[in-house]
């Protein structure tokens, strides 16, 4: 289990995570490789890093989805982001061949902020 | 692979199942916690436990996006269900360091029941 | 880990792919089956398949939550597909007894194609 950081500096921020995953993985060997995040306002996404309108057409959608301004009953004022939360999810798993993540050719991983700016952390298993 | 019976008393209901899970694992060593439920109309989520309001906003939230009152195809009535299954999903899985769950302080683990009441199944595999 | 192919013959399509998978796993041994697509337009669900207006039902809420033809920033016009690959995943993972798939009876694998036709990929691995 290795720990990472993930620094954001906006309410809501994409943060491609792929090359600080890649890293990790390189001195490991294992079958997959899992990313946790333990907070409950991000959520941790797989999808295309070559554009990045497509994280940010991603985000618009969860923002129209899930309407920050919407009477919540909880009182912090950040439902949104625990709904935009469960949506993404809190974890992510690829298959790993030997040190080998076996990403797609247009997927990378992105840490998803939705009450930021904060220090977030990431967990990383290899099984 | 350990089994958990979980009893639902309404249609839709959020029942936080961490303690649950929790008394499983200590009996237990592994790196990667799999809670998996084998029905087509619930989910598994995991977010805020510390004010039961969080987990009321989104349980709502789904039920706007997913309205139960649509005209949809299938006709026993609870499409709306199996659309929120797909949503939530039907797994979560946690890292664990030894015996200890790494789940970060506000996160419970909850069970989403949107076709109750039932009595359901929750598997659970440490890895 | 083993690679299957998956042609679909739509734009949107729900293909059933749960016998192709178990004819995979009935030669393994393990506790837990991943499933994974390397791809961004497309995602990996777990539901009933019993009554086909079931999928088509969860295909048809995802086109009504997320348009086709909204403005997105995304140049291709893919951008639905992106954001739906968000919203169902991109991995499942099953408890495995043995050889022995832990799928609940109603339950069936969709591999979701939200930009096809196309010829993907699916990654299986067993733990």
């Amino acid at each position: 289990m290795i720990e990472l950081s993930v620094k954001t500096t906006k309410r809501t921020q994409a943060i491609n995570i792929t090359s600080q995953i890649a890293r990790v993985v390189k001195d490991e060997k294992g079958s997959l490789l899992h990313i946790y995040t333990p907070h409950t306002t991000c959520g941790l996404v797989i999808n295309e890093e070559a554009d990045p309108n497509v994280i940010r057409d991603i985000m618009e959608a969860l923002d129209r989805m899930v309407p920050a301004d919407y009477p919540y009953t909880h009182m912090e004022g950040n439902s949104d982001a625990h709904i935009k939360a469960v949506l993404t999810g809190s974890s992510v798993s690829i298959p790993l061949s030997g040190r080998d993540l076996n990403l797609g050719t247009w997927q990378g991983i992105f840490f998803m902020e939705f009450d930021g700016p904060r220090e977030r952390k990431v967990i990383v298993t290899i099984i």
